[in-house]
């Protein structure tokens, strides 16, 4: 019943995108009953360290930790290293097969996931900053494809890239995907390009979403969630 | 007398590569009489968060925060302004002009450096990851282009770019570079692939000098820096 042991309560990792522990421990403490799982990304993590991470992973939850650490793989290994034993279920890095090996070779039990290409990147942004005339998805699938093949747990990537993922590179990687809204409002696109509804990206082959904003600035959190995890269990279906 | 006012004891930006605390300030302790400049990277930090870049500057010293934050640009802005009131001199991010722009936007003291193309990236890395037939050296001179008129105040590139840099680049940028071997030692070119001695890169058109293991590794570590300071004052006449 519940497809890859995922329970559907951490199907939804919640982006604790905030600049205080207090409110990160406010957000967790309104959502909990619901949600499972939580992103610290490098705002919170900068405001709060390891203390907020030990104290969500102690009443129970999963962290993602999204530091996205792009460095050389010496210092990415070192890196991933310092996080033994904090409670981290996810880490994120950038970058090629050296950096992703370095990653995983931290040998610890933290997944490792590689970011390929940043949602807010766009198709415009490929010939100005990588020099490409490729599409997006060629450099995710082919990022990722070297990713998995360096030892990656899972991949990031936009709803729009994971169906062409799952079709052109077979095994049992995750895919978490940024970018979500609401199927029900028109909240605006923020920074991210290439974003879906929760629903969709299920249905495309990702196996967590993180939605932040749209739950946090609705008036009935938990009602969305709510509606959230019954389009989540419906795609899974 | 001093180029740019930068005095020749902060061209030798030391990179506290170490997992403690503990172990950073008795490097600063035991170098601080002739470096006034530390890197705070990625496995210092996650060790020792703020706490220990309050103490080195509060010694009076500058502090490079070398997370190299690569998220979408709302993110980057927000973990920038977490910098405020911090003690730090440079921070490091990847990324295009928006992600650039977010960082300069946060509006606080300290310099955005970009960092274009990770040293340890060779060019044979350069088909495999960007998908790029163009050399290293193009891509480097067009990212920092774009990071410069983006509002960067300097540029993280190895000591082989630099010269380029400043050939194709007009204005009062910084150029930091790490990857810097003693030119007396045979040391190992570890994960950095593009590498030169300090002489070389300011001659090149570096303002600042990353080095880190060749100084800590030495039996004589403050007999070596002085040796590469004089090679730094001669190459800056």
């Amino acid at each position: 019943m519940e497809p890859k042991g995922i329970p559907l309560n951490e199907r939804i990792i919640f982006a604790l995108d905030v600049d205080s522990a207090e409110q990160a421990k406010k957000l967790v403490k309104r959502l909990e009953s619901h949600i499972r799982f939580y992103k610290v990304g490098l705002q919170l993590f900068l405001a709060g360290w390891f203390p907020v991470v030990k104290w969500i992973a102690e009443r129970g939850h999963k962290v993602m930790l999204d530091l996205k650490f792009y460095d050389i793989p010496q210092t990415v290994k070192l890196a991933v290293g310092q996080l033994r034993g904090k409670g981290v279920t996810f880490v994120t890095v950038h970058g090629n097969e050296p950096i992703v090996e370095a990653a995983v070779e931290a040998g610890i039990d933290v997944k490792v996931l590689a970011v390929t290409v940043l949602t807010s990147f766009g198709q415009e942004d490929m010939q100005n900053f990588f020099g490409l005339r490729c599409k997006v998805e060629e450099m995710v699938v082919e990022r990722a494809r070297r990713a998995i093949d360096s030892g990656a747990a899972g991949i990031v990537a936009s709803g729009l890239e994971a169906p062409r993922l799952r079709r052109e590179l077979e095994g049992d990687y995750l895919i978490i995907t940024p970018g979500i809204r609401p199927a029900v409002t028109d909240a605006g696109r923020d920074d991210q390009k290439r974003i879906v509804t929760a629903g969709q990206a299920i249905r495309g082959g990702a196996d967590y979403v993180v939605v932040g904003r749209p739950i946090r600035d609705a008036d009935a959190p938990i009602s969305l969630i709510e509606t959230m995890q019954e389009e989540i269990a419906t795609s899974l279906q």
